[in-house]
């Protein structure tokens, strides 16, 4: 099981009801009083457990599995081991997480001053949201309801919070709104200026960044992920959008809605992405393009165009996906010749 | 117009005088009277805004704007639309970050130390200095005249902080000297322990790093940059020299003045930089190496060798830009056919 | 000498006693009186100054040091300039940086509770640990003897640190285990939840990230490196292993013993790595994978594939290194053709 030190766990449930609130259906009906009590990896499951499996690389750990019962899908369930209830699921990644948020809720949060925060008395916090010891609030800041401010975060001044987010211990945050259910993990930097500079002989003339930083609804943003304020326009992270660790975002970018953003990327100012979109780690975009809706680019790749709606890019500089792989591949034969 | 919680506007402006201040020149002399009240990007602009536009993929917005004024260099202003009244200026970015700055003028510092800063008996913090909430502040430790130290920063013992500068909430400062004016974002690490280690398969030696940062003046670093300190020799980052955020400098590293330095680069122990080099997102330079004044390297190259003064490189392992750009051409064509 | 603002000096010392520390010999013992007062670079250097070279880049600097000593392997004692002692050592950095804690040995650890600390009632925190101004350490966390937290370091609940640990400024630690000697640099974030999610059109589920993280002895992570807690499985860093700044490890990582990772590394989730591998500054390594000991791994490589024990890989699709030379090789040809 998790460690208790760090995790509560609910349940015990049976199969039956467990499977209704994740959206599976159980494949022997005979098994519906079978208990769970807990979900576990399928190389350390056991009695009583659930595990489950989505990537054919761990298909040996399925077969070999002494979990009580299994999450997957209609395609590998002939690989399942003797035993085993199985909860047939069309996406079992998905249906695992339900079963891991009934397992281990998030508990509810407990509004909380500490005495070491240091409040302005003009801001606005809930008195349903919680603010942890040495957190710094600025004048004119809101917070909403249930929204957690952990431990020597600081908010600057005319920040807007809105109800139910979580921002980690040591974030700062400035020049921004944030709409609800948003999560900030530690060490995020939040709406400082963006890199603006009119360069020249006789010095950088540093250029005011008079814009701010849009973050909408249910978006998450990695440990120590910096995103500047816009210069004039803002920087918006659109609804839904999941940012990973280490990711620069900068000035007058703006993300879709349900964006994946994996660690270490970096987009250059005023870059414009679709929704939807998926960029693998380390990939950086050069800055003014337009990224369609659906776009997949590559981790690695190196952007200097613009990329039509539903097109995969690979390579650096990037570009269609098969032709850098064909890039790629004769590269290899020519070498061997 | 910025949003008046984050930002405070001056102005109304004259054009004419506002001319003056900028550097620019106005084309219609009859116009001198026109007043300005804020700056605006050109598709936002309306009445009283003045935009500016110094890239030729905005034409398109310039010929259309509603900005009652638009600063323009004098190979653009054929395009200006109807009605506007234009600026001349040779570097129009420049001549906007001037109005920028007059319509936003930086508030002036106001002393405090904050009764939750912990400030140690025998640190210097000069009378016209700022220190916020929670922030940390070593034995012998010095701060000059307006500067500022944001909440929740650590300065170990010892720093020395010139004037007018700027240190950003929770970074940490030790093993540094700073010179006047300079500006750290958040989240910026400086001065620890360089990556020094003698390996071996008996266990990596910690090897201590006596060295120290010094950051000469008008510097700006970037959200949640890391710079160690030096080995032995120091780590110096040159005057007037811009880092992005989330960039890496190695112990020994010596950035030269007015250097540009991108989001994401990073550089390697001992290698020197010369004096306005740039160098684009995600490059990478590795160690020992020299890099001549004037250099440009582009974002994601990876620098192995030293590059002369004043040439351009690209790709990984980085080449003269125009081989790589060759090279490129080369092997498209190859996998065409 | 190194700056005695940052520094305290120890010595001086003969030098006959000091080979003795740190395993060279003296190549003449007729100087075993000669006395060394302090470490310094080659070209610094001067009377009572010991000095190293390691890397034939620096042989000239060699020639002309006025070094009153010098460490340096056989294969260099030749260049040696006239008059230095020579202490010659099989691995001369190994030597110097015996010799340098040597004249700059880590002070001991003051005990202390910071007034403006805030530690949970049931924490338990050795009487010989040290904990500075503005650190929050939470319900039953446990620190070890000698351990150092640094100002505004925030410990979550239930987290373990064993002794002589140093925790740097403003880091955050949470559902995680340290053995003892590990050094976390300031600005490091360890165990927030993985990015870890079920991704859908109707938006993306947040998975329940239901691990820990492992750090074993004698790690050292660097500044503002990003540290995943696991998925279900630990997220785990093997003993002695040392991670340089902004490094970023993802859900499920377990990294072996003494391995090497240079700066601004990406390693995605569930991706094993043996021990003793080394990986260049700004590689990426997709998830799943296995990582053989004693792998190298270039900078900037993109490793999508398992690497074998032993084998060296370059190049972004990663392959080895040979072959990636001899690609990058032919290629330049072509193109000059």
């Amino acid at each position: 099981m998790a460690d208790p030190r760090f995790f509560t766990r609910a349940g015990p449930f049976r199969i039956d009801e467990l499977a209704k609130v994740i959206g599976a259906s159980l494949q022997d009906p005979s098994r519906a009083e079978v208990m769970l009590e807990d979900v576990m990896p399928l190389t350390d499951a056991g009695t009583g457990h659930l595990s489950f499996i989505d990537n054919r690389k761990y298909v040996g750990a399925f077969r070999t599995t002494k979990a009580t019962a299994v999450i997957a899908s209609s395609e590998l369930i002939d690989q399942a081991p003797d035993g085993a209830a199985l909860l047939v699921a069309e996406d079992p990644y998905r249906a695992y997480a339900l079963a891991a948020v009934a397992f281990y809720p998030t508990p509810p949060v407990t509004p909380e001053i500490a005495e070491t925060a240091v409040i302005a008395d003009d801001a606005a916090v809930d008195p349903l949201a919680a603010v942890k010891d040495g957190a710094v609030i600025g004048a004119d800041a809101q917070l909403g309801a249930r929204t957690v401010v952990e431990a020597n975060v600081v908010i600057g001044p005319g920040v807007r919070i809105g109800q139910d987010c979580r921002i980690g211990a040591n974030a700062v945050l400035r020049n921004c709104i944030l709409d609800d259910r948003v999560i900030l993990h530690s060490g995020v930097s939040v709406g400082q200026d963006g890199f603006g500079f009119a360069p020249g002989p006789q010095g950088h003339l540093k250029v005011p960044q008079l814009g701010r930083v849009i973050i909408e609804s249910d978006v998450e943003i990695g440990a120590n992920t910096t995103i500047d304020r816009g210069a004039g326009p803002d920087t918006v992270i659109g609804a839904g959008s999941k940012l990973d660790n280490l990711v620069q975002i900068a000035h007058n970018v703006r993300i879709g809605r349900g964006c994946i953003i994996v660690s270490q990327v970096g987009i250059s100012g005023s870059t414009h992405i679709g929704d939807f979109v998926m960029i693998g780690g380390q990939a950086g975009l050069t800055g003014h393009l337009t990224i369609g809706d659906g776009a997949k680019i590559a981790a690695q790749s190196g952007v200097m165009r613009d990329v039509p709606p539903g097109a995969t890019v690979g390579g650096s500089p990037a570009k269609n996906m098969r032709e850098w792989l064909k890039e790629t591949a004769v590269l290899g034969k020519l070498a061997k010749t």
